[in-house]
């Protein structure tokens, strides 16, 4: 890797940490706060989490609460799952505040996720070497994975690996299930009486990691960002060129909050939110025609382009498709030997328009053949449809063009439609963290570290007050176990986090509801810009609209 | 269009033009320079531009040379082709231009194109207008379009416009092609008498109309610090997540300037470059081969993961595919009855295999019949193959992706290679102006005011220096016919200002050719970030690589 200007200055940056935590080490105490927990604890959950369930919020506060236990820590961090930018400046404030608990802390680095504890693949995270990285993108410093630790094997094999490296605790940079397996390991640390500590860091692009206490999971400040300015970008080039319609398929499988966010952000024609979708039990068709509908309306005003933003997980969100692919699973599984016989593309579309009821028939043969094919013979190991590489947004271009090439030919569209397609995901995940997230990350990160002096387990790193300026966050640890929810997963009943949705009655949806008529006849595109780093803080210090939104 | 925070504050911009005009009116002057015009003026150049060829390039300065004319000038401006970040800029500079030579000058544009002048669609560019788009990104002030002005039609009914309208002189924001017909059109203006001047300014963010005067064409500089920034973020996740290649196609037809600047700030593991393979005469099969062998050493050392730029022109350098295609475009012109009764691709195929000749033959079968199919099937009106839209990346992906399969089979490929495909080209043409474009257009706007003043006619605003700081920079004017080289096109001997490629043997190239070897194997990648417009100057106000190696 080699050093741009820009990183050699973001090397300067230091983030900017609530007040509460640039106190001395001796005058700060986790208080245990009266804040009631996520969600009651269900008796299922107490049966789960005998050891970890009912512990209490808690807030690192000035001169007040349980002080932090001033010796050296041996503490081990890994990174779950796919990159978020903020993830080397969580490691940076870990490192900072293990140091500020005792200067002979060490922090040690598992490499490429949680694998790395089951291959005891770990180095020192030296000063030097934490240097290097502070607020850059990227999760290189270690690399990141996607085993799940889940077995009691797995957490059998990691208790010996801590003993034998002599660790006091792990840090999971993860999302909802990286945290939720935490959850489970801390109680299993308990149990075994290890005196090991799991505390979790709430990561995701996507920002479904979101609670009343974690209000943002890290990087989705960035990453939106960054799309926002790639789709302003494309916005104002439509409005110049008058000549194409841009489809934009954003990342976010299960939630709609960075189209959510972007649209806010850019104030596109369209934007489909998944969660809409499925809670109106929305039909691709009326997809279709919502799109349709504004291209012909603007063709009437002679504006024959436009920008459709969509959320790569909206096929999953349409109950008819999720029908459809059910029922596909179903005949194939059922039928699996005679299906093999049928050697054409052809001849397996006639059988399953067939043995498919009158609606998802019927449904099946609107698809343009190209997602036919994908559904039909693009097949996971077991047998299943390969849903999350169903080309969402090709399948919407496609039904939108040949709709409008219908109209064309009976004479009832005048406009021109052309279009381009364009996919962002990669481009954002590993940015340059934003002021914001470098804060948010520093301030995850040494909450992390106090959370462990403190002696907290089964807690994550969790910050209020993110919509007021960084000086006045609160920094504090909340219980996994509040996070939970029990749901039946291969007829067990299993805890899980839940993904965080997007809420249509919260206002950032509302305030997208109130203005998507206008935005999208009217050409009201906005163009954020790149985010700066530098500059006044109405530029480079604000968080997304969706926080401030949701904290107005 | 709404407008966001940095857009306000980019209109508190000001962009820092040369010392020289700063100057006060009475005392900046046009000195005719004794610089060498670009190339000697032919014969047939003098022929064909009989009143306007044969002047000196010009320079201002301080105190000297021909005085600007001090009264209102009526002045129209049109942008012509591709979006490119800084035009709205140049109307900007052209704009305070006018009114520094008088203050009741006046500013119109024509909307939507050179076609706008035709259709007698004009606006005033009123202060408030301009003001409202300083800083901006876009050409929607007045649109932008793709006529070109180039019959002698044309030319009668624009000086008949300008008759009616009253206008002194037009300022044609454009690339090679529109730059050239300026130039004719300035020639027709003088040899009628009609009293209007014409004046070019270099735009494309291609970076191919360029020479020893005009350094770069604006646009280039935020397009590629745009499409780097995004590569850098790509590169970081490749290195995070080790799991991709990712192949990126960016945009440069002709030229692939935005290629190598990209290279050059992100150091990826492989960058094509057309002139390289044009001038090498690189066959597909050896570009494949480079891709493969870089694939497979990286493998060897565990890194199954890397970054692939591409320019979207690739395919029309390499000279087989070249002699390929004009072999199948013969062949159906001499046959196009009989091709027509071949009804399926696989017909047309066998015939055409038939046909070719055995190097051609052999090409066309290695090739992915997705390719196939559009060279056969894919056709413009005059039946022709439609090149721009063979998709290049597609075209190496596949042929890489079979490769390695066969390679896995054969058992000489022991690692992974999975892919993820991206396009940049609409994501930079519309960005905020970095500083160094906003300073440039403004210099180029003001330049082109001032050479109307002076009572330029057939010039090119032109500014020296631009490695240096803004305040050393040279304005002046460049005779358009001094760039011109005559080729026949439709047998006749025509005038064209030639596209400026990729310099070989020139220090970009160089660098890039020094470094590539280490870049292939080892993982160097450098994260440029996204543009700063504030901030230290190291980081907001450098030009390109490319700029800064070529003037060092």
């Amino acid at each position: 890797m080699s050093i741009s200007p820009l990183q050699q200055e973001r090397y300067q940056y230091e983030p900017k940490v609530p007040t509460a935590l640039a106190e001395r080490i001796e005058k700060l105490g986790a208080v245990e706060s009266d804040e009631p927990l996520e969600s009651e604890i269900s008796d299922e959950i107490k049966k789960q989490f005998p050891h970890t369930a009912g512990r209490p919020v808690l807030r690192f506060r000035a001169g007040e609460g349980r002080a932090a236990e001033q010796r050296p820590f041996r503490v081990a961090v890994i990174l779950s799952g796919g990159q978020a930018p903020g993830g080397h400046n969580v490691i940076a404030g870990l490192f900072d505040g293990l140091k500020k608990v005792h200067p002979d802390s060490q922090l040690f680095g598992f490499q490429n996720g949680p694998g790395g504890i089951l291959d005891d693949d770990c180095i020192e995270l030296t000063a030097e070497l934490v240097d290097a990285y502070r607020n850059t993108g990227g999760f290189d410093i270690i690399g990141s994975g996607r085993t799940k630790l889940e077995s009691e094997d797995q957490f059998k094999r990691t208790a010996e690996v801590f003993r034998k490296r002599n660790l006091d605790a792990l840090v999971v940079i993860g999302g909802d299930d990286s945290n939720t397996n935490a959850a489970v390991l801390a109680e299993y640390m308990e149990r075994e009486q290890t005196g090991v500590q799991v505390i979790g860091v709430p990561k995701t692009i996507d920002g479904d990691l979101k609670s009343r206490y974690v209000e943002a999971s890290f990087g989705f400040d960035t990453a939106s960002k960054t799309y926002a300015e790639l789709i302003g970008n494309i916005a104002r080039d439509a409005n110049s060129a008058r000549k194409y319609w841009h489809f934009i398929k954003l990342m976010g499988r299960s939630a709609s909050h960075i189209a959510l966010e972007c649209a806010l952000q850019t104030q596109p024609n369209v934007c489909i939110i998944s969660e809409e979708v499925s809670e109106k039990g929305q039909t691709l068709d009326e997809i279709v025609d919502q799109i349709v509908t504004t291209i012909v309306r603007r063709a009437k005003r002679g504006d024959n382009f436009g920008v459709v933003l969509v959320p790569e997980g909206l096929i999953e969100a349409i109950p008819e498709m999720n029908a459809l692919i059910s029922a596909i699973n179903e005949l194939l599984g059922e039928n699996e030997r005679y299906f093999a016989t049928l050697k054409t593309f052809e001849d397996q579309a006639e059988w399953i328009n067939k043995k498919l009821d009158r609606d998802r028939s019927y449904l099946f043969s609107t698809l343009p053949s190209e997602i036919q094919r994908q559904l039909l013979m693009d097949r996971d190991p077991h047998g299943n449809v390969q849903v999350s590489r169903i080309d969402t947004e090709r399948l919407l271009v496609d039904m939108v063009d040949t709709r409008i090439n219908e109209m064309k030919t009976a004479g009832s569209f005048h406009g021109r439609f052309s279009h381009q397609d364009h996919f962002f995901g990669y481009e954002g995940r590993c940015a340059f963290p934003s002021n914001f997230d470098a804060d948010y990350c520093q301030t995850l990160g040494m909450t992390a570290g106090l959370l462990i002096a403190c002696g907290a387990n089964g807690y994550i790193s969790a910050v209020r007050g993110l919509a007021r300026p960084s000086s006045e966050w609160e920094p504090g640890g909340v219980p996994l176990v509040g996070m939970m929810t029990i749901e039946r997963r291969k007829g067990k009943p299993t805890p899980v986090i839940k993904k965080a949705l997007v809420d249509t009655s919260d206002k950032p949806f509302r305030r997208f509801e109130e203005q998507r008529e206008t935005w999208a006849v009217e050409t009201s595109y906005r163009s954020p810009g790149a985010i700066q780093y530098f500059g006044p803080p109405a530029i480079a210090d604000q968080p997304t609209l969706t926080i401030q939104l949701e904290h107005s």
